[in-house]
């Protein structure tokens, strides 16, 4: 196992779109910036909050190369190379790769199902082999609820085996804190970070990394308070905080949502537009939505009025 | 509705590989001109059963440039346009009209689940929007067993009256007779084609255009002679041959199975060759299956002995 870069909070970057559709640069460089600023440990961009499945893959690199142009250091950046074709995953990593990213962030195949370990292990090694860089770190996306194929338990393993020093971790968003606990127990050397802060204490007292969440586009900062002050006397508080936080964003669709709150806290109403199939919130959902937060005395922090 | 042009046994063409894993083009012309001189209605290229989503966009082009420019008649063609992403599902669609295909297959955006009938809506409509053209005619692809996404029957109705002229068609490869049946009863108008040939008598019966099945890769004069004498007194003795085919070839999975097939008949092993995720036939398999096709007297028909 080799070293691994990425540690802590890593937020998975929502993707704002300009009035015709298309991925906003500008507001996407602020905004990365804004979030490493309050305290992310890294960017997970192009991930499935980022809508980055809905993007073609030269929409994603073009947006890559407008962030490392615009200084952000590629090293805090985990690409998605997200892709039905070893070809299309191929393109991406090379570009991350080429970019000097810290890690990128692997979908297993999602179209075929059902799809065998032994066809997943041939699409990621595929993809491997063909990069051939030691500086690519892969880190793998298991997120069943919405690929449907994931990778088991068993497979994780594999990889492990057959690619120390290149497969060094994963984001769980299984939702299932079983799992988690099960890849951290037996693979203690492996970088394991859950798709929600809600299991970030349980993940950092069994040896996780971190965690990977959609929730730190409005809420880093409060995260990362917990992640920095997890063996204090403080840890059952802070994480109840941003419990309370994700459990109010969680009663909507999560990526319109969020933008959403983006926007309005933001004051820029053009922040909420998805791309299909996506759908933003309605009037009436938008309004529940912020009066849910406020009900929980929801704002952006302290850190976060700062950098706006 | 508009006239649609596609009646009978249409194919959704396996793709060659090279022993580099390339989309081989030399093969896919040849197979494809072969198909229809053995009385494929048309060619489904870049379906499922293509592996069309382990190819990138632009391989997919390539090889359709390639089909078009060897004199395979474009009218024939319905090339699937199957992406998550609006702007690579309106590339291929674009390429498609541009070549002057009869229509093209589009699978519903299969990422995000679970996904509105609205976005489905706004991102088919994206497309059809966005290229724009009197000439492109839409086959909705419902494959819900592999996709997971699909087009719900009122869906189907919206696209209908909202593009009579363009959403002319649909491909139901859900495998559940009462969802043809449903859709044949509620849109007598629009071209409905059962995804295996299982359903071809059935759907003939009742007002279906004939069927798009992967089995018509090594079946096609089988299930074009059911086609052409489905009113006459051997309809269901030609429905049971084909059907004890397609019953063969489902106990196995079915895009390796169909390649080891014609590799096997056409004496040439490279056309064996999947892209991950999909993994060959073990020879066990293989024995198996060319052993269980020799039990029910299936060999190439004298039609495809002909062209082959």
């Amino acid at each position: 196992m080799t070293a691994q870069p990425f540690h802590g909070v890593l937020v998975p970057v929502l993707t704002p779109f300009t009035a015709n559709g298309e991925p906003d640069a500008g507001r996407f460089v602020a905004f990365c910036r804004r979030l490493l600023a309050q305290g992310a440990g890294g960017l997970a961009i192009f991930g499935t909050t980022s809508e980055a499945n809905s993007m073609a893959p030269g929409e994603r690199m073009a947006l890559l190369d407008r962030l490392v142009e615009a200084g952000i250091p590629a090293e805090k950046l985990m690409p998605g190379i997200g892709a039905c074709a070893v070809t299309d995953a191929v393109a991406l990593a090379r570009h991350a790769v080429g970019h000097g990213c810290g890690g990128v962030l692997m979908l297993p195949p999602f179209y075929y199902k059902p799809v065998s370990d032994g066809g997943i292990f041939a699409f990621v090694s595929g993809v491997i082999d063909k990069v051939g860089s030691p500086t690519l770190r892969v880190y793998l996306y298991h997120i069943p609820p919405v690929a449907v194929v994931g990778y088991s338990l068993d497979l994780v393993g594999r990889f492990i085996k057959a690619y120390p020093q290149t497969v060094v971790g994963l984001k769980d968003s299984s939702g299932d804190w079983s799992n988690t606990a099960a890849l951290l127990a037996r693979y203690p050397e492996f970088a394991v970070f859950p798709g929600s802060e809600v299991f970030l204490l349980d993940a950092l007292r069994n040896g996780g990394a971190g965690c990977i969440t959609a929730t730190g586009n409005i809420n880093v900062s409060g995260i990362a308070k917990l992640y920095a002050n997890w063996r204090g006397p403080q840890a059952d508080a802070l994480q109840a905080e941003v419990t309370t936080v994700r459990k109010a964003m969680q009663a909507y669709p999560m990526v319109p949502a969020l933008k959403r709150v983006v926007a309005h806290f933001h004051g820029d109403p053009g922040w909420a537009a998805v791309r299909p199939p996506l759908l933003p919130l309605d009037e009436a959902q938008s309004a529940a939505l912020i009066g849910d937060l406020a009900k929980i005395g929801f704002t952006l922090g302290e850190r976060e009025q700062r950098a706006a």
